[in-house]
């Protein structure tokens, strides 16, 4: 059992781009952040629920089929889960639609509790107030052995990397520089001694690095 | 011809590691972010001295050979010189030696006026107040229409990447995150509209991206 994390982020740094506005809520460069992650086929069957086969199959879906293998229960940010974007509506079920790609109980970190929310997938939401060391016993505890993914966002990522709770780290580096946004890297420090990193060039330009304590 | 830039960088984009000493005038960190460049035999040789073909011949080596190939004239910073090691002593030749590596006419940005400095290989060091256009213009105008290359210090390098005077940025991305010191990409946007991006994952992990106009 491994706590992983899989980020896309920017040369620079940015897993978060700047200036989220209605019509781009991920932030206005998200789509450029992502566009390798996005053309897999493994990315559009399983959250885009595409089946046709279409999608490229080179490194880059090999990192995305990884993403969903082994992953027992995942941890995310009140934000990831959409929790910000309409507070005050309790029917409000995140913006991960009636079939979440996680199929697995999800926990959701946040300071205003609100009941376990049930899909018909396997996935669950239950919303937890504690600390990382906590969401993640809660987590290990239901997820049977497998392991368990923080999904992000990027404050919640670098509390777990802070906390050296992270086993695995794995992050698709798109080349491109964003000079805006919230940056992954800020105060983490992960030096060669402590993890064994490999590094990988997908066809489209994207640079895979993998920490592994 | 070109303005051309390589540097080494962690993947937290610090170029200029943090907490420079007596003993490691730059910064604790920097045998680990140049570890890889200073394996090489080209960097063995070009820079140590060292005739006797140690060193490695794989990727780094290439692109160290290739850093040293078609450069006729160099802009550097005046930390980088090191003149602000001492800075009131008018016989300190900087921190290059008596055969600095460059074996061509150097540009040093300062504030501080100086004699220019001959040396016995061909190098030679003149100390500019000017603007980052201006010193381009006088160095192309000696570097015979070869390349010019901007040689850092971080500050230096990133004041002509904003003023979009750069047609190749090359990075050797050292797969560590040191957390603090001086950082390439602030302030900095490269999108792959502007550029040809290029990747390669070198035998010790290092990380090549390419930044063509």
């Amino acid at each position: 059992m491994a706590v992983r994390v899989d980020l896309n982020i920017s040369l620079d740094g940015v897993a978060s781009p700047a200036d989220p506005s209605p019509e781009q809520p991920m932030g206005a460069d998200w789509e450029a952040l992502t566009a390798a992650y996005a053309a897999t086929r493994t990315f559009r069957e399983r959250v885009l629920g595409d089946t046709s086969g279409a999608g490229t199959t080179g490194i880059d879906d090999a990192y995305a089929a990884a993403y969903f293998e082994g992953v027992g229960a995942e941890i995310m940010g009140a934000a990831m889960f959409g929790l910000h974007t309409f507070p005050d509506d309790p029917s409000w079920t995140g913006w991960w639609g009636d079939e979440p790609p996680f199929r697995v109980p999800v926990f959701v970190l946040t300071h205003v509790p609100r009941p376990t929310l049930t899909m018909a997938n396997g996935t669950s939401f239950e919303f937890l107030s504690v600390t990382p060391a906590e969401a993640l016993e809660r987590a290990e505890a239901v997820a049977g052995g497998r392991d368990v993914r923080v999904g992000g966002g990027t404050g919640v990522v670098r509390d777990f990397l802070r906390a050296g709770l992270v086993d695995r780290l794995h992050v698709s580096i798109a080349p491109i520089v964003l000079g805006k946004g919230g940056r992954l890297w800020d105060d983490v420090r992960m030096l060669a001694g402590d993890f064994t990193v490999t590094s990988e060039t997908a066809e489209s330009g994207t640079i895979h690095v993998t920490f592994q304590r």
